[in-house]
């Protein structure tokens, strides 16, 4: 696995990839990676000829508040899993070469960016749209891979992909669990023990909230059932949502008719956590 | 020259140029062309293999209360033109193909837009960084080309590549002239023949201005000058810019050091001229 860490160096290489007619897989990442992300790396080298990684915590997609400075780093172990799972390219710039002094223009995609997670993380998907445009036009994939996991940002990225003309194929890859259902995630490394069995309750409610869609309850009282259960598990300090949410404009239905997105995110303590299954309504 | 008004196939174009090794040069502009654009399409016709003009009146640069109803239109003489200065390609989209329904996404360049111009104009410069990344998003261009009379556009277009990593390079040329040294506008057109005449002044002033420049006079004593002068033409009703200020971040200059540019916005009655030069101080 080559390394680049210089973003000159990133495009020059992929331009000559793509004059001799390869095509490019890419996955951004902010390392710690986890099976999830291996899961996306390795769709990547199935789909590709050449399979682009990059590990970058950006820190314009955090708030002032939040965990960059603790963001779990671990590039020895990434390096290994990335090889492991096939990557041709490791992209790994440093914050000043991604932002050098005098660093002024912002992608926003209105709308979808302030709901659900965006309106307790102001800025935060300003940050991630972006820091992915700057990595497209570094990279220059044919095809990008995001995790299902995080899917108001895969919905966010796919609009950007389109509305920018980046001509692009957005691949979103299916959540990767633990056993006990908990979705593979970063921030898992944070719980406590007690946490990491309180944060089950998560996948748990969005399954029984899915049993009673196929069910034909009522929006409103599946709403409420979240609500309450995760109400239920003393460890969630927070719930910042748990509903039925239209899977395009991420508003909240009130209505059935076609596909629904049920979305939770919870602070357990100090950690905030999300997850989310599409269901057919 | 060939005619292409959908953005897919203007992607695919471009990218069948570039595999085959070859350099592509932009023009991106409204249409109603004068000397000045095609000063920028010969300068582009010499640097590159194969040359791209844009036709489309922007709707997301105008503000509620200006020109774009009126902007003026002239399809038939601005593709002789083209041709005739050596286009390749004339990229002629729709609105509904640049902006389809449920657009969102915009790219801003935080800091330099909302000065001069910005100021009078809110959200125009937004406007223009989107339009601008999604062309080069469909041109492909190795570079792309501009008119020094719209310098904070350029300056903020110059940003906007660099920042997002768009790779290509800006070639900004020189401000295109009347015989009596007014600027080349597509809007020149909206003038009376008496507002024609009095738009003269602000060329003047400018030239006047580089003079003192050029004296030593403080810059307060220039500035007080050029706003002076134009005071003096019953028919300019209303000064919105005119002094001297920093070509990189646009802020007004109030010490002298390097390089300096004097700039002027008035209102000819309903008609809004701009105009600039670079000085050294």
């Amino acid at each position: 696995m080559e390394i680049i860490r210089i973003p000159r160096i990133m495009k020059e290489t992929s331009k000559r990839l793509l004059v001799k007619g390869r095509t490019i897989g890419f996955v951004p990442t902010m390392g710690a990676l986890h099976e999830g992300h291996i899961f996306l790396v390795k769709t990547a080298r199935s789909d590709n000829d050449v399979v682009v990684a990059s590990i970058f915590v950006n820190p314009t997609q955090f708030g002032p508040n939040e965990d960059f400075g603790i963001y779990p780093r671990d590039i020895e172990g990434d390096m290994q899993k990335l090889e492991a799972a096939g990557a041709d390219i490791l992209f790994l710039p440093d914050a000043p070469s991604i932002y050098p002094e005098g660093f002024k223009t912002f992608v926003e995609v209105s709308g979808i960016s302030e709901r659900l997670c965006g309106a307790y993380r102001p800025g935060h998907f300003r940050g991630v749209a972006t820091v992915v445009s700057k990595l497209i036009n570094l990279t220059l994939p044919t095809r990008a891979y995001f995790g299902q996991k995080d899917y108001q940002q895969a919905q966010i990225i796919r609009t950007m992909v389109r509305d920018l003309n980046m001509g692009i194929d957005c691949v979103i890859c299916s959540t990767i669990r633990e056993g006990d259902g908990l979705a593979m995630s970063s921030r898992n490394r944070y719980l406590s023990p007690a946490e990491r069995k309180a944060a089950t309750s998560i996948y748990r409610t969005l399954k029984a909230a899915e049993g009673m869609v196929r069910d034909g309850l009522p929006l409103i009282s599946i709403k409420e059932n979240m609500q309450s259960a995760l109400r239920a598990e003393p460890l969630i300090t927070e719930i910042q949502y748990a509903g039925i949410y239209d899977p395009e404009s991420l508003e909240e239905k009130t209505e059935t008719g076609r596909a629904g997105l049920l979305a939770i995110a919870v602070m357990l303590g100090s950690t905030r956590l999300i997850d989310n299954i599409l269901v057919e309504l």
